[in-house]
């Protein structure tokens, strides 16, 4: 198999050592040419995609794997995912011996390489995979001490639960959007004051979530739950989550359910999966766990992942967009392996390319929070901007980007981004 | 178009007056024919089901809504759903008429009847719908009342958002099943006592939930709502729901987010969709809201329906289920016009084939509660069945049946029966 994780490994195609889109990434995703041609599957490397349906056509993909699939050809990676382990892998290789600068087979091929690479600028992204179910976590310790310290008692700040497993909710798969989808600031009911009446309103403390997301591959029939040590087997990738969030009216409505129509009007992924086996060079301890997890969710293996993420605001008026928060993936208390075990140890079934939220990721010091919430404090500590402007919640026309790559010698294995700007309501 | 509703109407199939299905239901599902055949989308009449892709092949849609679309030669009934009401009316005014007892044109042709009507007991009912997501609300006010109750305060019993917002949350959608799937008893974390350390085991207090749900036909794109007034254009019909419920798993793992793998472990729906068209004669005011709801939740038309609701608990050493509660979808406190037009008030966009379940419908007396935590009020008081067996909560053997139907002069529209097992645990 072809070294696909080796830092030595070049493409033909020159990626400068900053891109997040070097041969040893290699994410899938979906894309148009713009001017509305077809969509198709494609992987990035450096300014280029790569077009995986026309590839596929081309007979490249002729392992045991994937040969006579033809997932590449649809429009969705469902497919694709649903294959496992053993066909992302065979995939992978074939993709980056192609576009290895030792290998002739592309290289050279003048007709092939014109009719499957694409300048990325060319291209508008879409969204990546058909999502069934949406699951969005709560598992960095400082987002839950944070806000149950504002909101309850910093003392007692994480509710009982909150160590003994991977505190969940089902979200709305329908309302999820691919990064660049600009959003319109949703209405709801709002309680002005304590003991006054709801009143229908725009929502005045919108707010942005800094999340990651890992959607599965294969899933797990109805009532067979997947082994926290077998979880990796059923991670296809990551993307980078922006989990919008309506404040006001979340607090109002969330007990005793949890959060609804706060949630539900717009989640925002990256346009990229960046696959497991791509940050596999990344994989790390996570933090110590104490109490000790169930046994279901106790797991020997590193599961946690070093990717550095970075929030960015811009406002109408600001010249460009200022960062706001630092943060890293690996902050969460609970891992990937262990939410998948916890989803499904009641027999829950996943299902090819459903998400799963991290929960906002927020690390220990108040630049690495991952909400205007708590970088703002409830709104006591507005964000101050260049232009003098401030910042407690996000106003209109104010655009948030995120973006989170790992850091390997002299490359990047990165998401690109997440961006989406709060239009009026309607 | 041919009057469907009409109580005097007759098929020239024979059809008991308590039948489910007489021709004024004509009710939407998914079969296969026992054996593996392929399966197909039909209609309910009497004891038998009317095969609507053969008919479709046979040329009888030729309306302007339905020419040419083949909707029923899917093997689920979203794109049907997706043509909207005009759609929906012409389907029924069509199937209604083939099957009356005065028209020829199925009645007198030997061959095509033979190829379309299959006897019911031949068939084995599918998931009628490829369902995207799921809501469950909490509207019943009995319901949260009892539960407040026994959790809180019985004179605070609702919480302050109760009566100005339909309080619902996102389900799991990959884990609902149809009609006679018998299910394993989940296992998961339980508190066994306040101030413990939790443990994983099977659940012990395993709940059924009586519910109703609605599924949208055509959808609305993200960020505009569907106004009150214009709900049911959206609503394709209704289906009965059980939403199964581990009471341990859910009250250590809810705060603050709410149920998570208490309910997703499995959600069972009858296999019948009864179309709001069928419904329309059962069409009542709901109950007085006070405080008056905010405008986007005020509708001036009824939206409440008269279905009566009925529960069956059949433990393995019983000869024959034994009625166990008996309610009414009247008693509901939000609509579900109301519960659309709010799911919908921040931008959520909706699809053809989306669930939204009514939470437990639980009437005025004891015996009219939706639930064994309410019917056994947390299992102080034991149900008592006939062998002297006595159920606080559900054991491994029991099945569970739930059955609704409206009363018409003379004849009923009805949804068939919701039922499943629960298995010891795997």
């Amino acid at each position: 198999m072809h070294p696909t994780n080796d830092p030595n490994l070049n493409s033909f195609i020159d990626v400068d050592p900053e891109s997040h889109f070097p041969i040893q990434n290699l994410p899938y995703g979906v894309c148009r040419p713009k001017g509305g041609a077809q969509p198709f599957i494609c992987t990035a490397i450096g300014e280029y995609v790569l077009n995986l349906a026309e590839l596929e056509s081309a007979g490249v993909f002729d392992g045991p794997e994937l040969d006579g699939k033809q997932v590449f050809q649809d429009l969705t990676l469902n497919n694709f995912m649903a294959l496992g382990r053993a066909a992302w892998s065979e995939a992978r290789g074939v993709i980056s011996s192609l576009l290895d600068a030792e290998e002739p087979a592309l290289r050279d091929n003048d007709s092939l390489r014109n009719a499957v690479l694409v300048p990325r600028k060319d291209v508008e992204m879409m969204l990546p995979v058909d999502i069934g179910d949406y699951t969005d976590f709560y598992s960095s310790e400082q987002h839950a001490f944070n806000v149950g310290s504002m909101f309850r008692d910093p003392d007692n700040a994480l509710n009982p639960n909150w160590k003994h497993l991977p505190v969940g909710y089902h979200g709305r798969a329908s309302s999820i959007v691919v990064s660049g989808t600009d959003l319109h600031r949703p209405r709801g009911q709002i309680l002005p004051g304590e003991g006054e009446d709801p009143v229908f309103s725009e929502s005045r403390l919108l707010d942005f979530e800094l999340e990651v997301g890992f959607l599965t591959g294969t899933g797990n029939p109805l009532g067979q739950p997947i082994p926290v040590e077998k979880a990796r087997d059923h991670i296809f990738g990551l993307v980078l989550v922006n989990d919008w969030s309506a404040r006001d009216i979340q607090k109002w409505e969330y007990v005793p359910l949890g959060p609804f129509l706060a949630k539900n009007w717009a989640t925002s992924i990256s346009p990229w999966i960046v696959t497991l086996d791509a940050l596999e060079p990344f994989r790390i301890p996570g933090p110590e766990q104490s109490p000790e997890p169930l046994p279901y969710l106790e797991i020997d293996e590193d599961c946690a992942y070093d990717i550095n993420l970075e929030v960015f605001l811009q406002g109408e008026k600001m010249n460009q967009p200022e960062k706001i928060s630092t943060s890293n993936y690996r902050h969460l208390y609970w891992n990937m392996c262990q939410q998948l075990a916890h989803q499904t140890v009641t027999g829950c079934n996943v299902q090819p390319g459903d998400l799963y939220a991290s929960g906002t990721i927020s690390g220990p010091e108040p630049e690495n929070y991952g909400s205007m919430l708590e970088l703002s404090w409830k709104g006591e500590k507005p964000l101050e901007f260049k232009n003098g402007e401030t910042r407690a919640f996000l106003e209109d026309g104010d655009r948030i980007t995120m973006t989170g790559y790992a850091e390997g010698e002299g490359y990047r294995v990165g998401f690109g981004e997440v961006e989406g700007k709060i239009l009026p309501a309607r």
